[in-house]
């Protein structure tokens, strides 16, 4: 029936070319319906991080955020991005666009999700302002795969911008609370992205030495049946017809696999503090790194392994997360993270001898002038001659450990000394009456670890959804 | 004061030959003082795993639980276990041992911690009951580091008693309520040990698996602020002056995650289920095991990154834990863990094709016959045709998951038909005003996944301290 189609096309026609007067591009552009998996186009998205010269000349499809756009006569010049990354796109009015798409292009919604087809084309002059300097991308379809609202409630740009060019060239910045109460677009910056990569890679770091040490991961109860350290600042949880808690620490079990013969044992969880404390360093919920091991003869064993475990994670964050700390590093400028390997350790008496020689008197000072010196002044005002150990990054505390009673006899005195119920630890002392080795652990919190690496001022800022006295959404 | 000296020696000599005449070798044996810390003697302790005829006739030093003791006229064999490895020694009346110390060594408490130096002895016939068949330890000194309770509460050698063994020759095994309850105790098993090294092989491989594949890993809150799942089963926290509860699934936060750019992300944490079951399947704390990925234009392409790290981790185990397999094996025998690369993908129109052609018509009837018809059966009974996806291990689910809906306007929609109090998951919905990638996700149950790996039968043998309704202890 080819007289029947032919008829057909020549009814169309006219209409088509109505249309093509119109809009010749109007296919070319528009809001897709939702994806809902009813197809899959043979579509390769190229990252945005692949969009270099290499790729000059060729035809993409990217799909990126539309991080600005801005309209100038026949042209639109979009900035889109994915993740970190941001390259230059220009709709402009010509064989592949019409001054409806250019419009179009230049009123989407900032933060809103692109499909994007175009020729990726080497550019003259470097763009200073996006990741990908040397190539722009000449748009030839554009089509919205997910709208964004058109209000922001924060401006990625101010949300990136260091606080000292903010208050010196009286430009926004955004404060703490519209961060956290926005959490997912403040998570969407550069820096907040770089922040969160680098936090993956302490917990990847962390383990990847332990197993390689022979550590074995385990996994211990967050609710527990007694408020075992004490009862202060535990939360209560209703478990059926009774109470429970949840865990301060998994101190107790990490030592319980030590009794179960585990010998060396690491765990990453969250740890519970019902404690009413506003600070830059405090969370009512953080996540725990934790350490328990068996040793021979003395508990130094143990102080070596978890401080060597802590080089390797600060030797591989330099080596693999170099982008990240110099991204942070823009908007939060500050000294390098420095350490030694092996890391510096100071006996007592050593510190003593040591704040001696600088001239300083064991007194009542609360300040004396320099990071080091306050630092070695907490340790001697605070420290017993014990079997315990802290630690410090950049002058503050990030794990205390010690060794832990493996007797189950002077367990029980001290437990009574500190007026604990020994019914309510029953499962506790009982580990120790089958035979324990000696052993000593310690735990860091990731948060305060990833913030004091970063040089930041604030656990908020490197915890994804914080939780404080105050804040418990999103 | 040479001359001082000589005196002092000449009379401390008649004691010194009284007492050896009493016991030449009591310097040789005895109860250590507890470990604190206070030397770094120069000796380095042996692993048992290490005792093999490489170190015939070598001195060493080893530290082990007695295991058992034998006496036999003037010797005692004593096996000394050091997880899951034990060797044979033998202390005998002679050149080392007095009759005295042989009496030491065959009344020290089963379980006990000692230090024993011995000289390693190739054995002429292999020794069957040991993992180190071809020497025995001929010990010259022993002390006791810790010391067990005469009456331990099992006997580790019943509690690795495979129990069809157990009830054909009337032996002794041990229930699950005293395992639970002397938990450190019975993980000290070889079944045990192998149990949970395997478990943490699988949270490493599954990390390994998705951190090569680019996933970020992400800490969720586990206190939130609502009930945000429909509100049963959900446990309530006193949070200060308010009400909390304890996150049932990382989901909404997974996704969040996406939402704000991060499109692979994986975590690991504990999930609360207030659900008053006491099964062999269910816990009220689990450990979860989570992926969330936006995904370009159809949710298979986050179907197939699952499938694929389920089976790079079933991979993973059994080419490095085949020796924790045949241990467990041993205890709970059971068909070896099958599966496919890829994995089989069977769409509901090919199941319910594959049962019509097995002459299964699908009707009311709820016991089909083999595992796999049961598999497919309730596949075709419980799917609809939906984005969604179930994954199975040995024919019992493991993972449901499912396109999530990422626009703001369907989302208010659904939650409103399921009766949610939107007011409660604002800042949920808010996350997909601003732009949201299609995504899709899920997650695994890290004790379920051990279980039907090991083809055990209860998640209670795969959780160190489980939690349910009935138990919160140890």
């Amino acid at each position: 029936m080819p007289s029947a189609d032919a008829s057909r096309k020549s009814q169309e026609k006219p209409r088509e070319i109505m249309d093509a007067a119109e809009d010749f591009a109007k296919e070319r552009y528009g809001v897709s319906s939702m994806i809902q998996s009813q197809e899959k186009p043979d579509r390769v998205l190229v990252r945005v991080s692949n969009l270099t010269v290499k790729k000059a000349d060729e035809v993409v499809w990217v799909r990126a955020r539309v991080h600005t756009s801005r309209a100038k006569g026949k042209q639109c010049f979009l900035v889109l991005r994915q993740q970190q990354f941001n390259v230059q796109a220009l709709v402009a009015v010509g064989d592949h666009a019409s001054k409806q798409m250019v419009k179009f292009a230049a009123n989407i919604n900032k933060e809103s999700i692109v499909d994007v087809e175009g020729v990726v084309r080497k550019v003259n002059q470097k763009i200073g302002s996006c990741t990908q300097q040397d190539v722009e991308l000449h748009v030839q379809k554009i089509y919205v795969i997910s709208l964004a609202e058109p209000r922001l409630p924060l401006q990625l740009d101010d949300a990136v911008r260091p606080e000292v060019e903010g208050e010196e060239e009286g430009r926004a910045t955004v404060n703490q609370d519209t961060r956290l109460d926005n959490r997912v677009i403040d998570l969407r910056t550069s820096t907040s992205q770089a922040v969160f990569r680098l936090q993956s890679g302490i917990c990847h770091l962390f383990r990847e030495t332990l197993i390689n040490k022979g550590f074995v991961e385990i996994q211990t109860p967050k609710i527990i049946s007694a408020a075992s350290e004490g009862g202060a600042n535990v939360f209560t949880v209703s478990y059926f017809k009774n109470n429970a808690y949840l865990a301060q620490s998994p101190q107790l079990y990490k030592q319980m696999c030590i009794c179960a013969d585990f010998e060396k044992v690491f765990c990453i969880g969250p740890v519970f503090r019902a404690e009413d404390s506003n600070t830059h360093r405090h969370l009512t919920e953080f996540v725990g790194l934790d350490i328990e091991m068996a040793f021979s003869y003395h508990y130094h064993e143990v102080v070596e392994e978890i401080a060597d475990t802590l080089v390797q994670i600060f030797k591989g964050l330099q080596e693999r997360f170099q982008t990240e700390i110099q991204t942070v590093n823009k908007q939060f400028p500050c000294e390098p993270f420095k350490f030694l390997e092996p890391t510096l350790r100071l006996e007592y008496c050593e510190a003593l001898a040591m704040l001696r020689e600088a001239g300083i008197e064991m007194g009542d000072e609360e300040d004396l002038s320099t990071p080091n010196e306050k630092l070695l002044g907490r340790l001697v005002k605070e420290k017993k001659q014990s079997n315990s150990y802290d630690m410090f990054m950049r002058g503050e505390e990030i794990l205390s450990g010690a060794q832990r009673i493996h007797d189950p006899q002077l367990l029980t005195e001290r437990a009574l000394h500190h007026g604990i119920d020994l019914e309510k630890i029953k499962a506790y002392i009982d580990s120790f009456r089958f035979g324990a080795p000696p052993h000593a652990g310690g735990g860091i919190g990731l948060e305060r670890v990833t913030m004091l690496f970063l040089g930041l001022h604030n656990v908020r800022q490197t915890s994804m959804f914080p939780r404080d006295p105050k804040r418990l959404t999103p």
